[in-house]
C-alpha cells in the first residue's frame, strides 16, 4: 500500500466522521448489559446488529453460539496468502449503568456534549468497548471505502460477556480455533498514555491466587486459661507472613524471581522519559511513597516487577470491645502478580515451601490455590509491534510509550494459552473516561485519531507481510 | 480456740449434714439468674433469703441496694479487737440454665443423686457459688451451735450479679467502704486441685487488652494497578506481629518482663510435685508440645508468666475466593496476661513503641485500649495464707498446692484496687463440676470435707490474730 492511498484512507476517514459517529450511536442505543439477564435480549440484538454491519461492510459474519451470549465471527480473507493474518479481538456488552441517578443523561441515548477538550460522547460503552470497537471497525470501512480491500487478512471477534468475566470464552476460542487461526490478536480496549500521547500495553502481569490456612489447638481456647503453653494459630500465621518481605521490600521466598529478565534499558529509557508523576499517583491514594523494591520506579515496580500481596487476613475475634480467645485457626488470602519468566507453579511451590519452613512447632498449614497463569510479554521488535510503533509516531508526531500493565487481562492470557498467539493492546481511552462508572465517554478526538491510527496500523501491518 | 473445742465443731458438722443439705437446697429452689431480666424478682427473693438467713444465724444483715441486682452485707463482730476480721465474699446469682434440653433433672429442683465418686448435688448454682457460699455458712453455723462465738469477726458480702459482669460492684464497694472494712477477704468460688487434693490460689494473671488497627491507602485498592508501589497495610500488620515472639517464644517488646520476680524455688518444686500430665493437658487441647516460653513447664508458663495473644485479626477480603484488593486497613485485637510485677501502663506504652518502630513508611498506627489490670500474688507466707495452709492440711492429711491462675478474677482486683485487701482464694469445687454447663454438680464429699475445712480455716485465722 503506498502513502497516496493511505492519504487518501486518512481524508475519507476525516470526510466522513459524522456518519461514522452516527453508526457508532447506532450501537451505543442498544442496552446490552451482559450481567443481567433481563437485557439477555438486547445483548443478542446488539451481535445480530454487529454481524449485520459486518456483513454490510463485506464481511462474511455470523454469530457464534455459546452456553451464554454468543460471539460474533467475520471474516475478510482476500489480501493474498503474503499478508499477515489479524485477528481483531472486541466486545459489544457493556457495564450495567448503576447508579443510574449519577448520570447527566440516558446512558443508552448517547449525547455530543462539549467538554473542556472538545467535543464527546457520553453514553455507557462510550469507550469500553463500544467506542473502541467502531474506531476500528470505521478505520477498516475507509480502507474497504478508498481501496476496495484491505491490507491484510482480518478476522474480527466480538465476544458478548467481557463484561462478566468472559464464562464462556475459553471454549469458543476451542471450538473456533480453525475459524480463529492468525498471526497475531489486536485489541482495542486499553488508554492512551495521555492525550497527545499514544501507548502500546507490552507486557502484563499474570496472577496465582491461593489460600493460607493455619490450624493448631483442636477448639477455641480460653487466652486466661491456655494462655502461653498454648499455640496460637494467628501467631504462627503472622510469624510467616511478617518475613515475606525483607527490609528493601524485596520478597523473601527463595527462588521467587528466578527467570525473571531486567527490563532493557532503551524501555525503562522510554518510561523514564514519560515524566510519570510519581508523587501525583501516589498522593491521589492517600500515600507518600512508594512500598516495593527500593531503587525501582512506582512505573518499574507495577509493569515489570512480580508482587506478593496479601489481599486478606482473618482469625478468632473481629466483633467490638475485646475477647479473650485463642482461635484454633487463622489464615490469609495471598495473590503474587507475576512477571514474564517466572513459572507460576514454581512461585507457588515456593511459598509453601517458605510457610513449612516457618511453621511453629504444632501448627498445621493448610493451601488452597485458586489459579495460576503467567506474565506476558510482547517482544517490542516482533514485526506487528513494530509496525504498531511505526504508525503510531506518524499520527502522533511522538513514538508510543511501551507501557506494562500492573493488572491481568483474562483475554490476552487466553489467546496465549489456547491459540498460542500474541497480542497487540492498542487503545485510544483515557484515564479519566470514567469506565465502568457514571458519565463515560470518548473524546472526539481520541476517537478520529484512534481511526486514523488503526487504519495507519493496518497499512503498516500488511507492509509488514 | 483449743483442739478439743475445734472437734466438737467437726462432729457437730458431721452429725448435721442432712440438714446443711436441706438448708441449700433451699438456696438451690431459687432460680436467680441475674443475666435474665425475668429473673430479676427471683434474684431479690434470693437476696433477702440470704439476708434472713444469716439473721436467723445471728447476724446483722441487710441488703446492699444498687443500680442493679443488691448485695447483702451482713457481720457478725463480736471476736474481740485482737481477733482478725475477715469478709467473706460470694455470690447468690448463677449462670442461665441454657441449654436445658441437656439437663437431666429441672436444674432448679436440686437432686442428690449417686455418681461414681458418691453422692452428688445436681442444680444450677449447686457448686457456683451457692453450694460453696453454703459450705461455708454451715461450718460458720457449727461454730456458732457448739461455742456461741465466732474465733474472728466476721462480714459477709454477696453479690447479687457476678455472672453478668459485676457491673455495680465497684459502686458498692466505695458505697460499703466502711462496711467492709477487714484485715483479708476470704472467697470460696475456685476448685481443689484433686477429689483428695486442697488447693489455694496464690496468683492470678492481670489482663491489659488493646486493638491496633494500621491505616495505609486511603481506599482499597486494585492489586494489579497498584500492587508494589501501594504499601499494604496487611504486610505492615503482620510485619511488626511476626516480631512479637523470638525463636524461644519469649515476647520481644523491651521491658516487657521488667518488675517479674522469679517464683521461688520451694514453689516451683510444689508444682511440680503435683505431678501434673503436661502432655495429658496438651493433648485434650490437640497439641503435643507447649508453645511458650522453652525451659518453663506449663503450669509455670500458664501460672507465673505473662503471655501476649492476639485474639483476633482481620483485613481485606475474608470470603470464598480471592479478591484482588489492597484494603486500606488491618487489625488485630491483642491482650496481654500479666504476672505480679509488670506494670499495666508500662506494658501498653512498651507495645506501642514496639509498633512505631517497626511501622513500614506511609502506615499509620492506630491503638485502642480496652483496659489494663496487674498481676496479683498473695504472700505464701502472710498470716492468714499460712493458717489456712494448715488448716487445709490438717483436714485431707497433705498440703494444700499453691496453685497459680491464668485468667483474671475481676473482684479479686476490685478488692485489691479499691479496698486494698489481698484475697484468700480456697475453693472445693472439681474441673468436672460442669459449672456454666447443663448438669452443674457438686460432690457431697467435696461439700462435707469444704464444710470441715471452712471450720478449720476459721478457727486457724483466730489464732493467727
Amino acid at each position: 500500500m503506498d502513502n497516496s492511498s493511505l492519504d487518501a484512507v486518512l481524508a475519507h476517514i476525516d470526510a466522513n466522521i459524522d456518519s461514522s459517529r452516527a453508526r457508532w450511536f447506532d450501537l451505543l442505543r442498544i442496552p446490552s448489559i451482559s450481567a443481567q439477564p433481563a437485557h439477555k435480549p438486547d445483548c443478542i440484538r446488539a451481535a445480530a446488529h454487529m454481524r449485520d454491519l459486518l456483513t454490510g461492510m463485506g464481511f462474511e459474519a455470523r454469530l457464534s453460539e455459546t452456553k451464554g451470549l454468543p460471539g460474533v465471527i467475520a471474516t475478510h480473507h482476500h489480501a493474498g496468502g503474503n499478508a499477515p493474518r489479524v485477528l481483531f479481538y472486541g466486545h459489544y456488552d457493556v457495564q450495567p449503568a448503576d447508579p443510574i441517578a449519577l448520570w447527566h443523561s440516558d446512558p443508552f441515548d448517547p449525547q455530543l456534549v462539549e467538554g473542556p477538550d472538545g467535543a464527546r460522547v457520553v453514553a455507557r460503552g462510550a469507550v469500553d468497548d463500544k467506542g473502541q470497537v467502531m474506531m476500528v471497525l470505521e478505520a477498516i470501512r475507509a480502507h474497504l471505502a478508498v481501496n476496495r480491500a484491505l491490507p491484510v487478512n482480518l478476522t474480527v471477534l466480538l465476544e458478548g460477556e467481557e463484561e462478566c468475566g468472559s464464562p464462556s470464552l475459553e471454549a469458543m476460542l476451542d471450538a473456533e480455533r480453525a475459524a480463529l487461526a492468525a498471526d497475531f490478536v489486536l485489541v482495542a480496549d486499553t488508554n492512551m498514555w495521555n492525550r497527545d500521547t499514544p501507548a502500546i500495553t507490552t507486557s502484563l502481569r499474570g496472577l496465582a491466587a491461593l489460600e493460607l490456612r493455619i490450624t493448631g489447638p483442636n477448639r477455641d481456647l480460653h487466652s486466661g486459661l491456655f494462655g502461653g503453653p498454648a499455640l496460637n494459630p494467628i501467631r504462627a500465621l503472622t510469624r510467616i507472613l511478617g518475613d515475606l518481605f525483607d527490609e528493601t521490600g524485596t520478597i523473601a521466598i527463595p527462588g521467587f524471581y528466578d527467570g525473571i529478565a531486567e527490563i532493557p534499558a532503551d524501555v525503562l529509557a522510554s518510561w523514564k522519559a514519560t515524566g510519570f508523576d510519581e508523587a501525583g499517583w501516589l498522593a491521589a491514594i492517600g500515600l507518600d511513597r512508594a512500598s516495593g523494591e527500593q531503587g525501582r520506579s512506582v512505573l518499574e515496580q507495577n509493569w515489570s516487577r512480580p508482587t506478593a500481596e496479601i489481599n486478606g487476613i482473618f482469625g478468632g475475634y473481629q466483633g467490638a470491645g475485646s475477647k479473650t480467645v485463642i482461635p484454633a485457626e487463622a489464615g490469609a488470602k495471598l495473590t503474587f502478580r507475576l512477571v514474564p519468566g517466572q513459572n507460576p507453579d514454581a512461585v507457588i511451590a515456593g511459598f509453601k515451601r517458605f510457610v513449612q519452613q516457618r511453621l511453629l512447632p504444632g501448627a498445621q498449614a493448610h493451601f488452597e490455590v485458586y489459579g495460576a497463569s503467567p506474565g506476558l510479554m510482547v517482544p517490542i521488535d516482533a514485526p506487528f509491534v513494530r509496525a504498531a510503533r511505526g504508525a503510531l509516531a506518524a499520527e502522533f508526531g511522538k513514538a508510543p510509550v511501551l507501557a506494562g500493565c500492573g493488572a491481568s487481562i483474562p483475554v490476552v492470557e487466553a489467546f496465549e494459552r489456547q491459540l498460542g498467539l500474541q497480542t497487540l493492546l492498542v487503545g485510544f481511552g483515557l484515564d479519566d473516561d470514567c469506565i465502568h462508572s457514571p458519565n463515560e465517554k470518548f473524546e472526539m478526538r481520541c476517537f478520529h485519531r484512534g481511526m486514523r491510527a488503526e487504519a495507519r496500523m493496518l497499512a503498516a501491518f500488511g507492509m509488514e507481510g
